[in-house]
């Protein structure tokens, strides 16, 4: 074993991952001769890997190599060594490695962090030793990553071979699901530039990947799959770079993890699973609900990226109409605009069609004869139209239109198909080539479609946003006291501009009645104290109090309720009548501050989840969630007054603000705000502190 | 051409489909030797179905067979006689294939209903023909079919000649969508027992190839695809006789249709498709959303059916734990419930696993080694588990794995496994032929495993609800003379046993002053007028009305909105607090009345969908709707009272009666019904007459 001191750190490790991913040397530490053991597997996956050596105590010859006793007895430079030793030994055989002049090892084992606290020590250690020596570490409990053009394939699992070279670059939190997506994507016939599994990720982490994969030639875009993660404000910094460049499509999962996150109301509107979704969503990834989308998805921006589109139109033109009538159903399902088009595509198209068919928007060809190249070239030119998706069936004369459709490739977007495989293999090829993503299922040529348009979408917001950081003197500053009672926390939203109706706070009978005197009946009277998040629920809000005797028995009730042996009165002006929202916000301790805006009542859990943004939040994102609010809210149905515009965006944008720059503020609680004819007006508001981030742990799994 | 008569439709023609779907002799009308013509490329793809006839007024020999003047001159009997003629030769063909004795005719061009007047009269034309000869006719305007067991082809598309006989029966409504679903399942390498394109459907429908399927052996699925359908009830009668002997997977298209539903608010909460998606729920069918999952459902319920299960647990053992917590969490979110194991079963896993892993539910097996198999058959063997769900990728060692699993298929409900086609593909044939359907994307494997417990669902709640005929007295009649005001209808509501505040219809002031005194104040005054749906909106609504002034002023202000001259007024008892529900039922044109419950307020219509069921439902069914509301509501939460659930059952039930017993009525609206401490009470009401089905004409598409 060698025993040359570690090379101190000097220069610090760049974040330069080449020699891990394209490694021109790599050691197998553990090698063995024995098909049992892992070591074992490792040197037969790497057969065919030129610069390859095994390294075993025993030394010898393994599988035709020759085996050295430790890795610095390698004649020449290792840049990856891959670790098949018991967890105990990993440390040491890193050091080793480290002081080797390594410059990664991959540690695919488990029995670390995931396993319990002698695994988080040795996880710990190992931790450590990486940090000390700058040798980058992937893992460990990892399937390890596949390079198919380097022939590097760090990885156990022999079929790993078959995988092509390609334009996909995977991260994938867990090893098993970076092994189903990259054998998912060949089924399809789309080959990998490189993709990784991070387990425990020790050091390299998404964020690290990301980097290196924003800036590797070979990949057009970038699939993730996350569980949770430690920072995530971090991963959604390193999405915002990379999709500056190329497409980053994201898998979250954990929809249905309910964690412990119901702490007040606000809170309780949602979970960690939206709020990363929102953040990864603003980040400018397209993020997907399954295994499956993500596949299609990534199928679709593997080809094309459409340029930045705000509110795109799309048009559907079908050979057959019953899946034509799918495929518009889905689309508009999905929230997609399909325009009528223009008079002169109209008649352009009834030139080139048979007059039975239908020829707005699905465009209905019947079966596709000879001018169904020109019908799809007619409706792509429409002004109205960014995006066109085409389905056919095969049928006799159908190759002509696909050689077509390759060459005109502005015309078709997506391409639908049905038929057979030996049908329809040939044109997905072709087509492909040219950049038109194929698929032939309807919905899945959907989700395809709806991934371009969410990329093109979430571009043309960036653009709208990229200012975010305010040029105006900075919002209202909270007293780092703990939870803000109702009377605070109205004051610190008033820093927002956000009125409440006329208050005083007594703490007295005598004192309450004579603020009632001062405000003029009929008042709301509550108890004014951080405590209690629920007031009504222990009988301490009383509205329309008007007379002296109403106020007496106001202040004996919330006296009752018993909360303080002399406790404090809020009274305040009635309010005019109005639209409910509430609107608020947390922090996550992974993803960092969010602002919420939904429709409020008493019955707020039970009314569509409200909008969620990552703050800070630009005004055009403020607008959307605005514009996520039910129609029938927003214009104040009922005779009511309708929610203003700007005013709460705003307020959204402000308490963005608000979030960003006190971090000792945790949830800001509005609820309701109440939309009246004169604007805004908070009637209940609590602010509460952060929470030590005691949750939002990275669970690792293999 | 023969002129022999029409024979006498004596006996009545048979409503069995075999001479049309399975042909022993096949007459082609229109048969043409040039290769453009339709008449051509029917006969070539029916080249090897032995008893073809060609029929050309030129006879002579077509493709090698002998050709004939007409239908009449064939020597024998013809069962089919596909029909390659202009659209206004059709019926005049029809008639003579009819006067032939020819069993059943296809028609598969267009230029019928769906392109116009002109093609309706041809259309009607046809249906006369059909009905006064009692000839069986699929189409016009479809694709055809496709029997693959009988050689039989009635399609123009050359490909269909691959497809492979299997288990799945198809009836599709358009032509376009069964060849697009029989090519998706040919992908899957999953055959067709017949696959059915109705088109405009002038004679064979749904109905009568559901009772054919229901009873063809051959078939052990059936999957049916919806746009539209003219008489939903019989419809849904048929899917239930079919679900009683083999499973239905139904994709109703039209999610994004609007309709011109809206014409009240309960009406307005729901819209046609999810009307007839909760029909064809009740009537056993597995309702998908996309072809990709009708595809992944058929592949499951080909291949077992589960028994029926009201509450089933799931397990899902696992190889690789980032693909499993990605399984649970879907089927977590799709509503399956995943128990824990029992503490033999877990006892029993600690046997057989090393310590590291997670052996609960989820149980995570690490890389899947020799005891696999029997982790699976111990999960499989637990009491709370009814259904399990295994995932593996390919590595080492599986393939015993499967064998084992293929032998005890009672232990694995469905299979879930990633890796290349080569390794996969054998597997998933060794599997199938035992019974256990497979799939490589873990959400499509949810939907498998979720379509049979869908399947198992219904029959247990189908048994439970098996006596819908209720055995008491019928329910009240309603009086039918158009709307009914509130007063009416709260009296017609009153004879289901909900009851309503107190209360006096006057219509002078003066008659309100004495009815105030009667009730004694604060009381709440409405407008009595039939012809006002939303008496707040026209500030016709006053609560707490407490002082003969406040009534004058309330009885001036409804003066003021003008309905009527002299206008009739509501004095009704202020109701105690408690949770609002909205109550209702529709009636469709097509599907016929449904029961809907949801949470009421001002804003329902920003609240989570309403539950819909068809009428009349059993108690179980109404108690599935009960456990539709958000927890919060039933439970009363805030300390109002909760919501009762024997009663608001017994209410569901009522209304469903009242729409099956009173056909005028075409909508109640009790919005809202307070669940009060004391009870349900209905706060405001209205009865609706039934319009005239003007809409909910079938789309006929090809």
């Amino acid at each position: 074993m060698s025993t040359s001191p570690i090379p101190a750190a000097d220069p610090p490790p760049g974040r330069d991952l080449a020699r891990l991913f394209a490694p021109r040397s790599i050691a197998v530490i553990g090698a063995s001769a024995s098909p049992d053991k892992a070591g074992h597997a490792m040197t037969v996956a790497l057969d065919d890997f030129p610069n390859l050596h095994p390294v075993n105590p025993r030394a010898g010859r393994i599988n035709g190599r020759r085996a050295y006793r430790t890795v610095g007895e390698i004649p020449e430079r290792v840049d990856l060594a891959i670790l098949a030793v018991p967890p105990a030994a990993v440390a040491r055989t890193v050091a080793e490695c480290a002081r080797a002049g390594v410059g990664a090892v991959l540690v695919c084992s488990g029995g670390f962090a995931e396993s319990g606290p002698a695994g988080t020590a040795l996880q710990d250690e190992l931790r450590a030793v990486v940090a000390s020596s700058g040798i980058r570490l992937l893992g460990p409990n990892t399937s390890g990553f596949v390079h198919p053009a380097a022939r590097a394939r760090a990885n156990f699992m022999p079929s790993v071979g078959e995988l092509r070279p390609g334009p996909v670059g995977i991260i994938a939190q867990s090893g098993g699901m970076n092994l189903a997506l990259s054998f998912l994507l060949h089924a399809d016939d789309i080959g990998i530039s490189l993709a990784v599994g991070l387990g425990n990720a020790v050091d390299v982490d998404f964020v690290d990947v990301l980097d290196h994969l924003a800036h590797d030639e070979d990949t057009t875009v970038i699939a993730l799959h996350i569980e949770g993660v430690r920072d995530g404000r971090a991963l959604a910094d390193a999405v915002r770079r990379a999709t500056a460049v190329k497409p980053v499509v994201a898998l979250k999962v954990g929809r249905a993890d309910v964690g412990d996150f119901a702490r007040s109301h606000t809170g309780a509107l949602t979970g960690d699973w939206t709020l990363a979704r929102a953040a990864l969503r603003q980040a400018g990834a397209v993020v997907v609900d399954t295994l499956g989308e993500l596949v299609d998805a990534v199928a679709a921006l593997a080809h094309r990226r459409l340029p930045a589109l705000f509110d795109p139109g799309v048009a559907v033109v079908t050979g057959q109409a019953g899946p034509g009538l799918l495929v518009a159903d889905r689309l508009r399902a999905t929230g997609t605009r399909l325009p009528p088009l223009t008079e002169s595509t109209t008649a352009r198209l009834a030139e080139l069609l048979p007059p039975l068919t239908y020829q707005r928007n699905p465009v209905d060809t019947g079966r596709p004869d000879t001018t169904f190249p020109q019908v799809v070239e007619a409706v792509g030119a429409d002004p109205r139209i960014d995006a066109t998706l085409v389905y056919t069936l095969q049928e006799a004369g159908t190759p002509d239109t696909v050689a077509h459709l390759a060459e005109e490739r502005h015309a078709c977007t997506v391409f639908v198909t049905g038929g057979l495989d030996r049908d329809v293999l040939p044109q997905r090829t072709a087509l492909r080539a040219a950049g038109i993503p194929v698929y032939t299922a309807p919905e899945r040529g959907v989700t395809g479609l709806r991934a371009l348009l969410d990329d093109a979408h979430a571009r043309a917001l960036g653009r709208m946003s990229a200012i975010v950081v305010p040029t105006d003197p900075t919002g209202p500053a909270v007293p780092d006291r703990g939870a803000l009672d109702e009377d605070q926390a109205k004051t610190v939203l008033a820093g927002l501009g956000l009125r409440s109706p006329r208050r005083i706070v007594a703490s007295t009978h005598a004192r309450a009645h004579a603020a009632m005197a001062e405000l003029g009946n009929p008042v709301v009277v509550k108890l004014c104290d951080a405590r209690v998040l629920h007031k009504s629920d222990i009988d301490a809000v009383h509205v329309g109090v008007a007379t002296r005797a109403d106020l007496d028995h106001a202040l004996r009730r919330i006296d009752a309720a018993g909360i303080d042996a002399s406790p404090r009165y809020l009274l305040e002006e009635l309010a005019p009548a109005g639209t409910e929202l509430i609107v608020g916000a947390v922090r996550d301790a992974s993803f960092g501050p969010f602002v919420l805006l939904g429709v409020g009542g008493v019955d707020v859990a039970t009314q569509a989840p409200p909008a969620v943004r990552a703050a800070p939040l630009s005004r055009a994102e403020a607008r959307e969630m605005y514009r996520q609010l039910p129609e029938p809210v927003r214009a104040g149905a009922r005779g009511r007054a309708p929610v203003p515009e700007e005013e709460t965006i705003t307020l959204l944008v402000g308490l963005g603000r608000l979030m960003t720059e006190n971090p000792h503020v945790g949830e800001v609680d509005i609820n309701p705000v109440r939309a009246t004819a004169e604007g805004l007006l908070a009637l209940d508001a609590v602010i509460l502190p952060h929470r030590s981030p005691d949750r939002g742990s990275t669970s690792h799994r293999g």
